[in-house]
């Protein structure tokens, strides 16, 4: 065979272990959290038959699908986000107990145009409860963002919070034709990119009557004044119902999230966050950092007819989507995490095989203490060893010779210092304690 | 929209929280043990180009890539093992430090006929050392599955040991065309699930001349005396190059696995051990388990001239590879691992919402002590939320009324048990020490 040039496909990626590893601590830590409130994981296969995932996404998003042909002629597709498997697994078990609290972390496909930071496989975090309409399990995704990102080192975001069925008042209450209210939603969803006037541009381009838009960017103009601003709503919209049920709802949220002593500064109303996908029917959020600008890390919100396509009758169902790349992305640029080189804490050198028996026993107690211990596979210059430890980042070494076997004692570098001690051989526990105190992922 | 059939293509499955827990239970487990070596982790991309995998898997392996066109008309193929994307790797980043120990844990998928126990989507667990020739880095990784299997809890498996430089010397002392070794050796692997005249009759069926099968097979015979078998061989064989080297690879192979402190019974050398894959080309080796009958549980071996195919020059390897799927199918047949209903540990029932604050409170505590705490999210009578619990085998309840609080307790009820005592809310510490004995995942 001829030689072949090494290559991926554009937009994805190979995660080299010290790239893996810091990933691996923050999806550990996300996986933790979601653990701890009482979500239990779920897996879903990456393909679907492609008619579960058509339809659901949107025009845009429709056209992202990766889709194929097997050889019996069924068409399959690459999952394209957990939430439309997630409905299709509750239609799927109806043994499933409810409310259904799961979370699911999987890499997602997008046959997306590819450009920095933009991938076709990535990773999302979802978190959903599946079969309450009770606010409390909003309240509860709301807190599980928040504890998650404080778990993970952020200080400065904010958690927008609104709701479709206020949105929908709005439009009523403005005269806007009820059946373009998605559309007009979608072109709301673009006043966290764009200013006020651009997105009122591209309303009116679209043919959306300009009495009606200036009476909605009148009342956003007003929304920036945050004193009250829920009771004045409730007083202009007191005649929507469905407007009215929106200022209901956020009210008993925010009451709610009062008792999970999350700082009222961190979780804000926001009238202008609209969110892209259809499928919302209650309160909707978005997590946006201050530094670096990079767009939302979480969103998500309450979708209570979406699982009805695979149920029969309506299931409601709340939840939020972490997006794995964004916030490594943030956490990297800020250095919130000290990156790890490997997982590998400590590396025996080898001078010679009859030093074997005592080097593999050492090594073998020392992984039994739960240290990560690597021995050098060949006998080898002890200066190219080191370099390797070295090149590698393991931060311990223990070096063994026949002197230091005679005299009953092993070396202890730290490659970090470049200094080192003997320690007796009996006292494996002394190397375990210095080597522990670095362990990986303690978060 | 209409309503859809909710279903996943054949050989796909969704693992429901259950069954989820319990293979990341195994998962755990085995990636922990593969740290503990020294090996690093690496994640490579779900889809690769086509002509990567193409040409790798042998005629049979080849019908069974998943492939599509792109939009763009490129050729991609879903991920059909770990062992050709690591070469692929290793040849697009030189800057790599060898010796280059990875593990990477993840799905493949093959589109074979969907039957018992076979599945178009698994995982496979594959721990490889690229980059030494050492025959210590072969004997690195059958300790590595002994001790992995041992962590698992497996007791009467067995490792079989062979060297495909020593079957090729055999080809030659036969008098079999060296140029149909491949075929030889393919038919000589399925005499792990038939007998040895089935076997013979193929091969003479495929047309090996009958002096040299005989003669094969009765060598083959002979080895089931174990007694000094490689010495015996070796006299036998001394006069062809290839098969010398084998033996004094296994006999060297041999002498670190004592080093480890390995059973000997549980390391056998088998000469009819052959492996199905053509890459090999030094010591190979294969685990089985006696009871179920399942087949091969691991396999593995050296590798040194396919990542050459990537690198330009050859670069020798050596690894192993887990079937998660076999494992997990023997551990639960053998209820080696207890299950696990759930990993939730406790659930906070919920009365009325005057009691969120002290609920949410307490909950939080059990939380950052590590206790995995579900609160209930709607107002329902008792016995429905207690009934909920049950039917999630969630082990523990804490019930807290407004005659608890008002007495200053909260009701710690044990669900497996039925009982249940008082404890003063300023103890939750109690309630943390009788949760956290049944934790999940101690191993």
């Amino acid at each position: 065979m001829a030689e072949i040039v090494p290559q991926i496909p554009k937009g994805f990626r190979d995660f080299l272990p010290q790239k893996l590893i810091y990933r691996q601590r923050v999806m550990e830590t996300i996986r933790k959290c979601f653990e701890s409130f009482g979500f239990e994981p779920l897996e879903t296969p990456t393909l679907e038959y492609a008619e579960t995932l058509e339809g659901k996404y949107g025009q845009e998003g429709e056209k992202l699908i990766y889709k194929f042909e097997d050889k019996g002629g069924r068409k399959l597709a690459l999952r394209y986000d957990l939430t439309i498997p997630l409905s299709r697994v509750v239609g799927m078990y109806p043994e499933l107990v409810k409310p259904f609290k799961r979370y699911q972390i999987s890499p997602v496909w997008r046959a997306d145009k590819p450009q920095k930071g933009r991938f076709r496989e990535f990773w999302q975090c979802d978190v959903d409860i599946v079969g309450t309409r009770s606010i409390l399990a909003d309240a509860e995704i709301v807190c599980i963002i928040f504890t998650v990102l404080k778990k993970l080192g952020f200080e400065n975001f904010t958690i927008k919070v609104n709701n479709r069925k206020l949105l929908n008042g709005i439009v009523i209450w403005g005269g806007i034709d009820e059946k373009r209210t998605a559309d007009f939603l979608r072109s709301l969803d673009k006043l966290s990119q764009f200013d006020a006037e651009t997105v009122q541009k591209e309303l009116r381009d679209k043919g959306f009557p300009e009495t009606a838009l200036s009476r909605f960017f009148r009342m956003l103009e007003d929304c920036k004044d945050s004193s009250n601003l829920l009771s004045r709503l409730k007083a202009q919209l007191s005649t929507i119902p469905s407007a009215a049920e929106g200022i209901r709802e956020l009210e008993e949220l925010f009451q709610y999230l009062g008792n999970y002593s999350i700082p009222s500064q961190q979780v804000i109303f926001d009238l202008s966050l609209a969110r892209g996908l259809d499928y919302y029917t209650g309160i909707i959020h978005e997590t946006v950092v201050e530094e670096p600008k990079i767009g939302s890390i979480t969103g998500g919100g309450r979708y209570d007819n979406l699982i009805g396509l695979f149920f029969g009758s309506d299931v409601p169902a709340t939840g939020a989507s972490f997006g794995l790349e964004r916030i490594c992305t943030v956490m990297e640029e800020l250095s919130m995490l000290p990156p790890c080189a490997t997982s590998t804490q400590v590396l025996f050198t080898l001078f010679n095989h009859d030093l074997l028996r005592t080097i593999l026993s050492l090594a073998t107690q020392l992984r039994s203490s739960g240290i990560n211990a690597e021995v050098y596979l060949q006998e080898d210059r002890l200066k190219k060893q080191l370099g390797y430890a070295n090149s590698k980042g393991i931060p311990w070494v223990i070096i063994i010779g026949p002197d230091e076997l005679q005299k009953g004692i092993f070396v202890l570098r730290n490659m970090g210092r470049g200094d080192q001690e003997e320690i007796p051989l009996s006292r494996i526990d002394e190397a375990v304690r210095r080597i522990g105190t670095c362990a990986r992922g303690q978060s």
